[in-house]
C-alpha cells in the first residue's frame, strides 16, 4: 500500500531509466536489489524470474530493510503454482513490465534506514515479518513498521536461520498444542509427519511442557536412525505406520494413558494414516489438521464423531497470526527463549547463500530441492553481501 | 440397582409360583406387568417376545410406575441389534428363565404407587426417563425417584406422545442449535435429514429463535407436499440433494447470508451428502455430526480445514443428557412450554395401542414398522388399560 502511494506521489525511477540509475545506484543513496519473482502461476522452475531492481532512498515512514535469511516452505511453492488461498499481490513496484509477486512468506531481516516519520525502528535492528505474504525472497525491501515484528536486543545473537523459520513449523505446533485441547502434564498426544518441521517442534515443546508424544514416520531403511534422532529431540514413542495398526498399540497406549486414551492428535497426513490416527484416539479427543501429504480428505466415522465425541479442526498459521499479532509476538520470544537457552533445536537445513553475485539457476535449484515437503531438510536462503 | 437389592433381601415372588400370583395380583396388591424382551442380541423379529410377570408392592424408596407412551427410535433398534456402544443391562429381575433386557429409551410415565420413603413423587404425578436404557416398552415398572424426572403439573394437560418424545429429537436439535456454533439472529443453518424428527425440530426451534434453515431432503415423488409441510413449520428454504449440488444456491447462499455463509451444519447422513453441505458451509463454520443413514463416513478436505476453517463434531444426547440432568430438565420444560403455546409440534407418529389384551405381534408389527429410521412416521406405543 505504502509503495504504491509512493508511485503516485513523487518522482520515482520507471523502467525506462532503471538500467541507467541501477549503474548508479549508490551515489544517489539508492540501494541496488534483487529478487526472485514471477508474473505467471506455474512450476517455480517455469514461472521464477531473478530480477534486479532499485529502492530509492527512504522517505516519511518508509523503511529500508535487508534480508539475512528466509526459508523455502510448501506454502510458498503452492503459492507460485497459484494453488493457495491466499496470493502474494502482483504488483508493478518493482519496475517490471508487467505485474509480479515476490513469494515467500517468512524472514529475518536486517533494517538499513528509516524514514524521518519512523520511530520504532533504526538501523541495525533486526525483525522477522508480522504477516504472511510479504515477499521475502529478495535481498532488499522497502517495508514500513506494519510489516515488521521487531527483535527484541537481547535475542540478537540467535542464529538467523533460528530467526527466519521461527513464524511457520514452531508456532503452528505451538498453537495447536495449546490452543485446541488443553493437556495436563503427563498427557499423551499423537501426531503423524513426525519428522516434519511442524513435528520435530511439536515434539520439542511437548517435551518442555511435560507431555508425552507419540510420532509417527513412514517406513524407510534409516528408519532406526531417524528414531534415536527424534528420540533425542524429545519424542516418548517414534513408531511406523504399520507398528501404529498393530494391535498391541492401542493396548499399550490404554496402559500407557492410564484409560484416558490419547486426546489430541496432529495430522499432516489425511486419508488412511489420519483415519488410523483417529481409530487409536480416546474418547474426547480432537485431531487437528495442518496439512495433507496424501492428498486425501479426513475421513471420520459418524460413531467416531457421535460415540467417541471425537472433535475435527484445522489449523492455518497464517490466519491465526493476522488475527493475533501481539499473541504471536509473544510465542516468537517465548520460542526464541528456548532457542537461546538451547532447549529448542532447529529443523536441519540446507543453506543457499545468496549474494550479489549469485545466478538464478542457483536459486531456482534451491526451490527445487524444496519440492520433498515435509521430509529431507529445510531449504534456506542465507544472504551474504 | 435398587430391584437387584431387593431380590436378596426379601421374599419375592418367583418364576414358581408366577402364575398363581397372576391370576390373583390385584388381591395381594400386586402389579401385572408385561414386557417386550430380549435375551440375545440380533433381529427385533426374531429376538422380542412379550412377557408377563408381576411387580410386588412398593418398598422403601421404590416406585411403581405405569407408562402411558413410549416411542421407537432408531437407537433403540440398534441395541436390540447389539451395535449400539451402550446396551440396556441384561437382568433376571423380570423373572425370566435367562437374563434379559426391555428395549426402550423414552417414555412417559404415571406413578402408580410409593414407598414409605419417597418424598418427591406422589401416585398420579407424571414423569419422563432421567437416563437412557430404562427400558421403556412395557406396561409397568419398579422405579425410584433416581429413574424419573417429574413433570410439572402446569404441563400435565401435554398429550402423552408430546411428553414421550421430548427427550431424543427436540433434545437433540435444541443442543445442536445451541452448544456448538453461537448463532445469532438472522443467521442461516443447513441440515440433511430436513424431513427426520430431529430435522423438523431444528426448523421449529430455529424459526422460534430467529435462526433461518435451509433444509435438505431427498427427492421423492410427493417432494412439493413435504416441502409445503416443512415451509409450515417454518422451513425458509427446502431443497433436494440436486438442488443443493447446483451452482446456483451457492450464489444464493453467499447473497442470502450476506457473505457470511453458512454458520453451522447439522449431518444425519454422511457421506456425498455431508461433503456436499460442508462444501457450502462458511468460513469458520461448525458441522454437527448425529446420525449415519448412509452408512459412510465424514470426509472432510484439508482445505475445508485449513483454509475454511470447518470444525466437525458429533452430537449423542444420550450422553449429553446423562451429564447433564439439570440443564435437561430446565431444556425439556422450555420445549414442553413451545409445545403448549402451539409453537411447536410433534413428529408426525403412528400409534400403536398396548393394553393387557395386546399381543406380541402387533407391538413387533409396530418395531418392523419403525426399520425406515429418520423418514415417515414415528411408531409410538400408547398404552391402555
Amino acid at each position: 500500500m505504502a509503495s504504491t502511494l509512493r508511485l503516485l506521489l513523487r518522482p520515482t525511477p520507471t523502467r525506462l531509466h532503471a538500467t541507467a540509475l541501477r549503474r548508479h545506484a549508490s551515489t544517489f543513496g539508492y540501494t541496488q536489489a534483487k529478487a526472485l519473482i514471477f508474473s505467471d502461476y506455474g512450476q517455480p522452475s517455469d514461472v521464477l524470474k531473478l530480477h534486479s531492481h532499485s529502492i530509492s532512498p527512504v522517505y516519511g515512514s518508509e523503511i529500508v530493510i535487508k534480508f539475512l535469511a528466509a526459508p523455502i516452505n510448501p506454502a510458498d511453492i503452492n503459492q507460485i503454482e497459484g494453488v493457495y488461498p491466499t496470493k502474494p499481490a502482483m504488483t508493478i513496484n518493482l519496475g517490471t513490465p508487467t505485474p509480479a509477486a515476490v513469494p515467500g512468506n517468512e524472514g529475518v531481516v536486517e533494517v538499513v534506514s528509516v524514514g524521518a516519520n519512523v520511530k520504532d525502528f533504526k538501523p541495525g535492528d533486526r525483525a522477522i515479518m508480522k504477516h504472511t505474504a510479504f515477499g521475502t525472497w529478495r535481498t532488499h525491501a522497502l517495508a514500513s513498521d506494519k510489516n515488521l515484528l521487531k527483535i527484541p536486543e537481547k535475542f540478537r545473537d540467535l542464529g538467523v536461520v533460528s530467526a527466519a523459520t521461527v513464524s511457520v513449523n514452531p508456532c503452528t505446533a505451538y498453537c495447536m498444542l495449546k490452543n485446541f485441547k488443553p493437556l495436563e502434564k503427563g498427557d499423551w498426544f499423537i501426531q503423524n509427519g513426525g519428522n516434519s518441521g511442524v513435528g520435530r517442534a511439536a515434539i520439542q515443546l511437548g517435551r518442555l511442557w511435560g507431555l508425552k508424544s507419540v510420532n509417527v514416520v513412514r517406513k524407510r531403511p534409516e528408519i532406526d536412525a531417524l528414531k534415536e534422532e527424534l528420540k533425542a529431540l524429545g519424542a516418548d514413542m517414534v513408531i511406523t505406520e504399520e507398528e501404529l495398526a498393530d494391535r498391541t498399540f492401542r493396548k499399550q497406549m490404554k496402559e500407557l494413558t492410564g484409560g484416558k486414551g490419547l486426546q489430541l492428535g496432529l495430522n499432516c497426513v489425511g486419508g488412511k494414516s489420519a483415519t488410523e490416527l483417529i481409530r487409536h484416539m480416546g474418547e474426547g479427543g480432537h485431531v487437528v489438521t495442518y496439512g495433507a501429504m496424501a492428498k486425501q480428505p479426513l475421513m471420520v466415522s459418524a460413531s467416531s464423531l457421535i460415540f467417541k465425541d471425537i472433535h475435527a479442526h484445522g489449523f492455518w498459521v497464517s490466519r491465526w497470526s493476522d488475527a493475533n499479532p501481539e499473541a504471536k509476538r509473544e510465542m516468537v520470544e517465548e520460542i526464541f527463549g528456548m532457542i537461546q537457552r538451547g532447549e529448542f533445536k532447529d529443523v536441519p537445513v540446507e543453506k543457499t547463500v545468496w549474494n550479489s553475485e549469485t545466478k538464478e539457476d542457483v536459486l531456482k535449484a534451491a526451490v527445487a530441492k524444496s519440492g520433498q515437503a515435509y521430509s529431507g531438510k529445510k531449504q534456506v536462503f542465507v544472504f551474504e553481501e
